[in-house]
């Protein structure tokens, strides 16, 4: 069955220029990893106060995050992107960001 | 060619549980109104502080809000949510969400 994840995190506001920039030209090595890992329908949303929205469809999150997290690419990415996000504590953004509950779905 | 639409809304942490029931029992008819008027892959997402977050699919957002907005059961259920989110300022709330730019997409 397929689930339906909502995840959050949030931009520095000085930095979301460049981060929109970043995902403009998403490395093609890391869109396939996602893909290879079972992400799919996936939407970034941003708030223009840093307010990060991800939308995403699969057939198991926790495989499709484990299934990511074990990739070169997805560690390189990460690196890279934990510079621009808050409140992350140490960990990476994959790591750091919070999953939402569903409430309501109409096909 | 299909719109991806994430938005966001405040409700109020006090009515959370309130909130989440009413969702468990959308009306029949207003579930009929939204797929009526175009609103598909229909998602509503819902953080502990009150965040909710609105997922949809669609052809054309405007046509979708604007066909749903001319049916009464929206006029009512409108009215009978208005009362559970903050920071509308007199709007109902699907006037008064937030609709935020996609910035990243991986089919």
């Amino acid at each position: 069955m397929t689930q339906r994840i909502c995840f959050l995190l949030k931009v520095k506001k000085a930095l979301l220029d460049e981060y929109r920039a970043t995902h403009e030209a998403v490395w093609p090595e890391m869109r396939a990893a996602l893909s290879a890992a079972g992400w799919s329908n996936y939407s970034l949303f941003l708030r223009d106060d840093g307010m990060l929205v991800g939308y995403l469809e699969t057939d198991d999150f926790d495989a499709a995050r484990a299934k990511l997290a074990a990739t070169d690419v997805n560690a390189r990415w990460q690196a890279a992107m934990a510079p621009y996000f808050e409140e992350l504590e140490g960990q990476r953004p994959d790591e750091g960001l919070t999953v939402l509950p569903s409430i309501f779905y109409l096909a």
